[in-house]
């Protein structure tokens, strides 16, 4: 019997899943992987994730751990042993180890979400389902000022979805919000790179959606910050759409590796 | 009355087309946009494309033309009519006027292709509609190597789908595959560019095919010389699958724009 922990690299096109969490008859990315697990090593496995993405939300990088056995296949064949199980929609991209007690969730030292704009009249082909068209230009310099207001550790109440408040500490430490034009597929997108320890419940997307007042003009950019300090939900923007978000990357000490 | 041109730039998803050239009782690329074109400007369009598209293969910048009236709605109105009309997996991305004559296809002076390849035991997930996962890895240098014999005038007839052979000349010119690794959606992509005069039937998918050949080892890089000149279909490889094909551009000269 070993102690350790397997460690999961998994990518997930969010419009097939009610999100990541495991709910009773319905399909999620928990749900899903812990079915193949348990089908691969004939036994229960309950896993934990870095992130809960919510419905419709992707991941090119989520992670998930379970402790080991002792009894696991070779760990590149779990992988492809989980990818013949999974929908199409649902793939596991690496298996590896971990020093025991490792959590996904609890060892994470930084999350990077992006979120994806098309601005402009024209509409999203190729990335139509993983970027929110917003139809109009966005003055992305208005964008990156109003930014800077949330960077640093605060109590981000303001960016919380209202049912998820008053269940814990509100406060959290953005490291980065980037906001770059750049292209997919040959089409315009806007990337809004958002980096931080950890989220509240619809943060990344409350974030963007204010981002997006001020890029359209409708709010100037120190207002982002007086809804900060506000700590109210209502002060802040609309929830951007789900499919536009992706979990981009979860970050761990390097020592937990084995 | 005027004679211009009426020229559109298309994007499509092919997953949801039998192909480009209008069919009886099919729902293709052609065949959707002459309705719609039917629909804003009341009365029956028939419209010329760059490139006739296969089933299953998408376009970036497929470009397509049709005789003005006179009696069109302003460009910009025009696009976004259209792309109220057609379904999410068609999109107008803008409308101009060329001289009178222009044809999008007998005018064009080079068309570019790009296709998508995911080597690598990791299935791909973002990509996995526009990319063929080939399983394994690709030696790049020597595709390359293969790719330099296929440059320049030649009889492309091993490269033509054998049912559309005898159907008028075989020589085209090819002036450019550029062999690349790229990301898009933050998953590796081989993304082969290939620009030419004018392309066969499957030319692409059967020149992608055979450099896979090349890539995976089971052919050297001459084998693809000696293909060429035996202007044998089955002397060359596979045809790749449609899906991993996109039309990306057609290059047309700068006087026909009005």
């Amino acid at each position: 019997m070993t102690d350790r922990t397997v460690v999961l690299h998994v990518s997930y096109d969010g419009a097939g899943f009610s999100g990541f969490a495991r709910q009773p008859g319905l399909r999620t990315v928990q749900g899903e992987l812990e079915h193949a697990l348990g089908v691969v090593l004939r036994q229960p496995v309950e896993v934990v994730g870095a992130g809960r993405t919510d419905a419709g939300v992707h991941a090119l990088g989520q992670v998930v751990s379970f402790p080991a056995t002792g009894a696991e296949p070779p760990l590149e064949s779990l992988s492809r042993s989980l990818n013949a199980l999974t929908g199409e929609d649902l793939v596991v991209a690496s298996a590896s180890f971990a020093e025991p007690g490792f959590s996904a969730r609890r060892s994470a030292l930084a999350r990077e979400y992006r979120y994806f704009l098309v601005p402009g009249p024209v509409p999203p082909l190729f990335t139509r389902k993983t970027a929110w068209w917003v139809k109009r230009p966005l003055n992305l310099d208005a964008m990156r000022r109003a930014a800077e207001h949330l960077i640093g550790e605060h109590d981000f109440a303001a960016f919380c979805a209202a049912e998820s408040l008053g269940k814990g500490s509100t406060f959290r430490r953005l490291d980065l919000i980037e906001i770059a034009s750049d292209r997919e597929m040959g089409e315009h997108v806007v990337v809004v790179r958002v980096i931080g320890n950890a989220f509240l419940h619809s943060m990344v997307r409350i974030i963007v959606g204010s981002l997006v007042e001020v890029g359209l003009g409708r709010k100037d950019a120190s207002w982002l910050g007086e809804a900060l300090q506000s700590r109210k939900r209502e002060a802040a923007g609309p929830t951007a759409p789900a499919h536009g978000l992706t979990l981009w990357h979860v970050e761990y000490p390097e020592e937990c590796w084995l």
